[in-house]
């Protein structure tokens, strides 16, 4: 695996393979690697000549009060794990590098990042969408792999590249989940063993809400209370908010008539995690 | 010369041109060509092996009470114009096409936009910079030429690449004049008989400042009251502002220890006429 630090020579890198005629599939990481990464390096393996990565913890989408400074690091083992899989290139930045002094352009997706996630912390997903341009005009994919389990960034990304004309497609890979049904996250390295346990009441609200519109429930408030009801039967666990939005415009719904998400956000001790569903009509 | 209206053909042409070991160079117009566009895409023509020009006149870089319903156009001759130069591919797409239902991303310059033009016509640099992004995604370029005479517009294009790391050099190339000095603009068809004549206060009020400053000036305000002493002699023309920034940053100057441009704005009748000039101490 060749590890790349500097955007000239990773574009140097891309244009060359392209030059060859090599198709380069593409998953953006801040490292501390777990499976629902793996999942997507090996979906994006399959369905390209050449597989991209890249590992950068980006500061401009961590509010004041977040974990930037925190975020789990470990750059050896996210490279081991890469190698196994195997990704052809990492491109693997320095922060003053992606945003050298005088930077002052962002890319904002302006509607579907008003709600959901958007509506509590402000700034993130300005600072994802800038970051993730910057990495397609970067490493130059053909195709480029999100996960699920980020459901409004991976709506928001498709916006942008809709938008923007990157001829990138996007690839949207399932949420990968313990086998408990948690949804794999590089946050719950945060959690102690009684709060990972408290932190599948995300999971089980959820899965009570599916409950009720598989049998039959269109009304969006009647799931919402459903999923709440479940939730507070672990006090521990903090509700941010739990919402149904549609599932491609992240609109509001008033009655589900075409596929929505239901999407949670909570806290477990400090540790916010989030997790979504889709429901089908 | 090919003419293409469809996003995804350019990109498919651009990316078959860049197979073939072609390089591209790109000048985007709002059409109406003048000697200015003629010149930046006779200069792409000797520095790419293709010359691709985009013919669109850009909603979003318009405000609500400015002139976009009434912009000059004239899809034949600018076309004939071009296959004089010649370009081989035009880029003319619809503007629905640009700005789909549900658009909603925008790129944004922050910093040196709040000033000169920026101040007067909120929003049009956020409409400039989000659809020459959405170009070099389309286009593919690996150059792009755009005039000095809208310096303020050059300056935040090459800060917009430089931060979201387009593969793409910026050539600048200096303001064509008419022979008695007013800088050639697709607006200067507004213009009457005697407007036109009153119009050259605008570049004769930035060389009356010019010859202060080469008389050893170097206070901004004072070379600022110079040009606004020269424009005063025409009074049919309406100073929107006359100032001086640094001429990389565009950052406020108050000592003239470095390159700054002195850049004008001012409404001759109803048509607004930019020029500037940069001042290398």
């Amino acid at each position: 695996m060749e590890i790349i630090a500097l955007p000239h020579e990773m574009q140097r890198w891309a244009e060359a393979a392209r030059q060859r005629g090599e198709t380069i599939a593409f998953v953006p990481t801040m490292g501390f690697l777990h499976e629902g990464h793996l999942t997507l390096m090996r979906e994006g393996r399959k369905r390209a000549t050449l597989l991209a990565s890249s590992l950068f913890v980006n500061p401009t989408q961590f509010g004041p009060n977040e974990d930037f400074s925190r975020y789990p690091r470990d750059f050896e083992r996210d490279c081991a794990l890469m190698r196994e899989v195997p990704v052809d290139v990492l491109f693997a930045p320095e922060p003053d590098v992606i945003y050298p002094k005088g930077f002052q352009t962002w890319v904002e997706v302006t509607e579907m990042t008003k709600g959901l996630c958007g509506a509590h912390r402000p700034g993130h997903f300005r600072g994802v969408t800038t970051v993730v341009a910057k990495l397609f005009n970067i490493v130059k994919p053909h195709i480029a792999l999100f996960g699920e389990k980020d459901y409004q960034q991976l709506r928001t990304i498709e916006r942008m590249v809709q938008d923007l004309n990157f001829p990138i497609e996007i690839v949207p890979v399932a949420t990968v989940r313990e086998p408990d049904g948690l949804a794999m996250s590089s946050r719950n390295a945060y959690l102690t063993p009684d709060q990972r346990q408290q932190a599948l009441a995300l999971h089980g609200s959820l899965r009570a809400a599916e409950a009720a519109f598989k049998s039959g429930v269109r009304d969006p408030q009647q799931l919402v209370s459903v999923a709440s009801a479940w939730l507070q039967k672990t006090p521990e666990v903090q509700l941010e908010y739990i919402e149904t939005a549609d599932a491609k415009t992240l609109e509001q719904v008033t009655h589900i008539d075409r596929p929505v998400v239901l999407a949670i956000a909570a806290r477990v001790g400090s540790t916010r995690l989030i997790d979504n569903l889709v429901l089908v009509p």
